[in-house]
């Protein structure tokens, strides 16, 4: 197989890891952008999917803090930009809570991370040390869920205001930016994981980081519908229906 | 004590600490900023002190992917655009390797660390990994020795002017993009320590990160002085006198 055999069949390697894999497919997804889920559950969503946006940059900070190449840190910087923001009061985290202001839960509740599912916890401290400890092919090659996200925002933008009296410019401010961050985004780390995954070993070892990563995704929706879909099975000290509201 | 007169003494106890231990006391810089060095012994420290600055913004990043609140992460994030640059080519070590061009050293090769003292690397190496692993007090107390840097900035600024033949505006010009960068830097670093060292005992712990950082500093010179000052005892391995030259 020469070169470009090869680096075209591993694109569409990964591009098949997404279609199996990635949580778009996930039965809270669906439930959430037909417009099935109550308002609690949407809350649920809020607060348990703001621990994993407020880890992101985090998780970019990690890999930023183990690049040797000032060129590669420039770029990737600005993924931390994109959610801290660049002056006070902007960027994707402050945008999501927004978001959680228009459910009508309290920014200042779901800012402090209180009522987050453990499971959600476990998953996304799983990935930042994965970043944070394994090559840097392997945390690139993670981040490429990116490839598959334009579309779930798609169809939550158009599912979230077709469905739901919360959902205006303001509360779906944060998908809106992501259509446009993501692809500038996974552009850059798909062409960076395969100009680096060269050897079968490392083709498998950027295919498993991509698996990994969509369990990350996966294993909190789980989570959450055990948890709040019905019937609930709530565990100890996660978020009730009416903690935290405005 | 009162509050204010504890924060005051306390301020002042780390201002001694710089007043005692900071490296512009040591032999080299004493050399270097009253011409007395080679300009062997200026390349040496050029090559050398690439390496401290090429990790300062893994550093910083280390620390950001330790902290939870995306304002000080925003703030904090400054100090990596400072060294990265913002746009392609710019940025302090980009300015480094135009002071290494201007002392005659290739700029790739500067940029390659081939030639670093392990000494250098030794020292270097765990100023980052207390960042990633202390508390974040210990972490931002560490950074103070910027709080002296302006002065040894002057005298640098200065002393190479008027002793060598290589200064220049656009080879100093690391040292005086510093004269303002850093001042800002630690205002907030300072303010932060004050702030966050409430207790004796994280007094105790914010002036030994400092002390520790002072040694970091220091130990870098002490290698380059045995390794580069007469007599000369070049480690095996490391940067010789004629090579990486332009």
């Amino acid at each position: 197989m020469n070169i470009q055999t090869d680096r075209t069949s591993f694109e569409a390697r990964l591009r098949k890891i997404g279609d199996e894999l990635y949580h778009d497919k996930h039965p809270f997804h669906i439930l959430l952008h037909s417009g099935g889920c109550t308002i609690d559950q949407v809350r649920a969503w809020v607060v348990n999917r703001y621990y994993y946006q407020s880890r992101i940059p985090m998780k970019d900070a990690a890999f930023l803090s183990r690049v040797e190449d000032p060129n590669l840190r420039r770029i990737w910087r600005s993924r931390i930009e994109d959610h801290d923001g660049r002056e006070e009061g902007t960027g994707g985290i402050m945008r999501w809570l927004k978001l959680a202001e228009g459910v009508g839960l309290d920014p200042d509740y779901v800012a402090s991370a209180r009522g987050v599912l453990p499971a959600t916890r476990f998953a996304v401290d799983a990935y930042v040390r994965f970043v944070r400890d394994m090559p840097l092919l392997d945390a690139v090659a993670a981040s490429l869920t990116e490839l598959f996200a334009p579309a779930i925002h798609e169809q939550r933008i158009a599912g979230l205001l077709k469905h739901y009296d919360f959902a205006n410019d303001d509360t779906i401010a944060y998908f809106k930016h992501r259509l446009s961050e993501a692809p500038r985004d996974v552009a850059f780390g798909l062409g960076w994981v395969l100009d680096h995954a060269q050897t079968a070993k490392e083709q498998d070892a950027a295919a498993n980081a991509l698996i990994f990563k969509t369990q990350v995704l996966w294993a909190q929706l789980d989570a959450l519908y055990h948890a709040y879909v019905s019937p609930r099975h709530i565990p100890p000290g996660a978020w009730h229906p009416e903690e935290g509201l405005l």
